[in-house]
């Protein structure tokens, strides 16, 4: 049987008017700003006077960790928001905006696949409603404010290698990652050590996704943390002047953005930290809004439960004083198999044991799910691939773990495919049996949060750090950041740091190579193992097969 | 008596829906694509249908040399487009978009003033419809499949030290002028000098100006010259196969935007090139797209006429295959005063001899437009301050030139300032009167073409070039790229490279510091004096300022 590629069900779409879709949710047309006729922005003033409604259930999505078979977590967000619409339920979804860097690298965007899908798919892999521009762009006025303050005679006493307020881009870009700015001679500055980061790693980008409204955006804004002085005092972005007009430039982007499913069911899209080097969710704005309008909202959480969970509960839900129902957790028989060692080509043929000897990854993220007080059920995103034995083989290895599995056959059939998944979930949200709770407390010291994530969630026996690095972590507390939740910097392949140790590791260090303060978006960034924050395009970038294709159609972006 | 600022009257506006303003050209709603509810983009397969219908009147709108006192010329062309509308014809502006870098820096945008603006004024200074982020996306695309093509192998051979395409962004930032990339060791790549430039002066955006249409934009993406191999033949963009993705990334920034002046009349605002260091017109596609839809268009070139009207006829006229009917070129009593050696500060005072005094620039700015085979009609653009006597000597210094001066206050009035300037202007465009032709014919040799702009529109005695520069303008001559016009990049603010030689100067030489040649744009920049292509900010730069007030307004960016 021949299926139909994703961006051909996409091409497909009955797309209707996203007034149309606004009014689902109770918005009326003048609280949304279009952008075309699929795309909108809900108004500032709108999301204001929901403020006294009550909240919906909030439901998360996360998974194992990923592997080259992929898990589909965003399919499934999109299958249980429209699952549980088709049940009678008022459902909306929160997921992230894609980036622009690495669709022209290796990967397509995040709209989901099959029928389980958000639309217009080509606008949210480009340009979409123009936040990650808006973004880059607050970035580097910040980044020029500071060149320029240091080049008209530097009255802050800026030590100029101790700049750490870099630039960014849009855009995977290697030659960028370390470079020396201010080269040519007096007119253009004093040189120094400078670089590029991707957008989606800026600061600017977390802070929007963190920020309650606009007032706790600038606030966060002027809170960057941009140099040191030689006698090692912090220089604010508000010393720099730049809040204000980063706040303009930003006032359009913290407006969420809504869309649709395949269904026609509304869909926020909002935000896009990376969850391996930032904090992965989106948007507070776009969730705590779904949740005034919704009964049941659908969010989920970057790569593997153990970075993007662990930092939607850690840091998320803390900042945002939001917790969710339930957790879902979504596995594929595939990934199984590759955990138990199968390689990608031989995915194709039945391996119940290969499907066991996988299973104790999942086993380790139920486990660490539960411990912070939230029920998991676990989806199995199903392909047409995955015999019944296997399937069967997941189910009772769940069952074992004292959770459910439960089949979804979301991205073949749409909600017809998620409806009992959708229906086991409501029921679980509605029988309120989370107490949720962080694993660790605002007022432990920073060091013992990165111990207790490590050893809790990674399984690690140590983490080793410099002396420089414990030293710098005491100074942050002495300068009352002690009390910041840790926004982990990790592998998405490995519970460890070393991506190719698959399974359920035990035994490992966690070695900490650097860490940031970020104290406009309010946490410490702590960087384990070989990570980048600017990634590079491969040999042959996808983008050289990207073009308009004759009939006027995009193609290669996917 | 006291007059509204700029800003207040702009948000004092009567904005009509988009959709409205569209029909006033017989766009239908579909094929406007909207951005909230005042800005929209016009589809391209409207444009298309509209290929067969007869042209309008084409209006151009020049200056003489800027001064500190400003002149009015956006503000004249929206006054002369109201006015037009308001004598009952069926007219259209067309405008260019405002870059950011530079609002943050010294000046706020270019959206006409007092009460011959176009609106939403806020959003056209800020991200607008996202044209030149995506400009800025395209470019860096490409950088950055540059230096990825080197890294893993540089199959095309091409010299690192010959990598002619440099980065860019919206940004005023020094530091970015003269760097070096890909530090840092192996996985960076290999060391190399590069830069950034602002966005406005990317060889793409002049591309995206000129282009006929999308095929038209791609086919000359392909054509950028990106580097020279050692043996000096050139590498294109589409050697490096980033045309396709270029394209993708530009597509909807092709499409022109359509905003509305306060008095409710169509205005296409669409690209954005500087005119002292690009061709410093709007689009090819917005302007024959209005000539299409409107009886009248009125477009301006930006700076004076000798940069920006001289590249409209020499350089877009020709690409395009336009022609004006009339040219309006726009003085004022405090510029012609100023001209005449007036400091700012005594601008207020009456004093027609320094009138009279500056007058010769405006002579030769009406001699050098007639030469062009264009009847000039100029327009005072009135001051409050303005007395009659001073503005009598203007009219009978131009009727002195055999030219027609008319007193417009459209500033002050709106379009009831500007009926006399509009019926004027209407009546010589409907006579025919003009018989244009580009001052240079096409295969005339490249370094003849720079001389006879110097010799017969600066009036200059020479031009010094050494013959490194007169040898390069050889080889791209041998290589076929002699018919090419040239796109003189100059300081606004002289005839000559000197900009403090205000008035009529003769007898000056003009250094040609660089030749570049955009083989996509199709035309060879020509760098004399000092031009820089990346600003800096000032000491106080206006961002400092810029911010959302107690009201939730935008306050500082103009």
């Amino acid at each position: 049987m021949a299926y139909k590629t994703d961006i051909e069900i996409a091409r497909e779409a009955k797309k209707k008017p996203i007034q149309e879709i606004g009014a689902k949710l109770g918005i009326p047309s003048d609280d949304l700003l279009p952008f075309g006729h699929d795309k909108a922005k809900v108004s500032a003033e709108f999301i204001a006077a929901q403020r006294n409604k009550e909240d919906g259930k909030l439901i998360l999505v996360t998974a194992i960790n990923p592997t080259p078979a992929g898990e589909g977590k965003t399919t499934t967000t999109v299958g249980l928001g429209d699952g549980l619409n088709a049940i009678g339920k008022k459902a909306a979804i929160c997921i992230r905006e894609a980036s622009l860097g690495p669709c022209f690298g290796m990967k397509g965007g995040a709209a989901g696949g099959g029928y389980a899908q958000v639309v217009p798919m080509e606008d949210m892999n480009l340009h979409f409603t123009g936040d990650f521009h808006a973004i880059t762009s607050a970035h580097n006025l910040l980044s020029a404010m500071i060149d320029n303050h240091i080049y008209w005679g530097n009255e802050l006493e800026i030590d100029q290698r101790r700049v750490v307020w870099r630039r960014v881009l849009d855009m995977n870009d290697r030659a960028l990652r370390d470079i020396v700015t201010s080269l040519g001679g007096v007119s253009n500055g004093f040189p120094r050590q400078a670089g590029f980061d991707i957008t989606v790693a800026s600061e600017v980008m977390a802070i929007l996704c963190l920020a309650l409204d606009i007032d706790d955006l600038q606030k966060r804004l002027g809170d960057i943390i941009v140099a040191y002085r030689r006698d090692r005092t912090p220089v604010y972005c508000r010393d720099i002047k730049a809040d204000g007009a980063m706040t303009v430039l930003l006032q359009q982007a913290m407006q969420p953005n809504i869309v649709q499913t395949l269904e026609n069911n509304p869909a926020f899209v909002h935000g896009g930290p990376f969850a391996n080097i930032a904090h992965g969710c989106n948007s507070v704005v776009a969730t705590t809004t779904a949740l005034k309008l919704a009964d049941y909202v659908v969010t989920e959480a970057g790569f593997g439960a153990d970075l993007g969970a662990e930092k939607f509960l850690n840091i998320k839900c803390r900042k945002a004083g939001i917790a969710p129902s339930v957790v879902v957790l979504v596995a594929t028989v595939r990934a199984m198999k590759m955990n138990g060692g199968v390689a990608k080509a031989d995915l194709g043929a039945e391996n119940v044991d290969a499907v066991k000897n996988g299973c104790p990854n999942l086993g380790r993220h139920i486990e660490n799910l539960k411990s912070f007080g939230v029920p998991v059920v676990v989806a199995i995103n199903h392909f047409v691939t995955d015999t019944d034995a296997e399937v069967q083989a997941v189910k009772d290895f769940v069952a074992s773990q004292g959770s459910e599995a439960i089949l979804s056959k979301h991205w073949e059939f749409g909600s017809e495919g998620s409806k009992d998944l959708a229906t086991r979930v409501a029921q679980i949200a509605d029988a309120d049996m989370a107490s949720f709770a962080p694993i660790y407390p605002d007022e432990m010291p920073l060091f013992e949060k990165v111990e207790t994530i490590a050893k809790r969630i990674y399984r690690a026996d140590e983490v080793l750090a410099d002396k420089k690095i414990r030293d710098q972590l005491k100074q942050w507390e002495e300068q009352g950041y002690g009390n910041l939740p840790v926004c982990m910097a990790k592998t998405q392949y490995s519970f460890s740091t070393d991506p190719n140790l698959r399974g359920a590791p035990v035994g490992h260090s966690v070695p900490v190579r650097e860490v940031r303060l970020s104290a406009g978006a309010g946490f410490i960034v702590v960087i384990c193992g070989e990570i980048m924050t600017m990634p590079g395009l491969p040999r042959i970038p996808s983008a050289e097969a990207i073009c308009i294709n004759d009939d006027g159609v995009i193609d290669g972006l996917f």
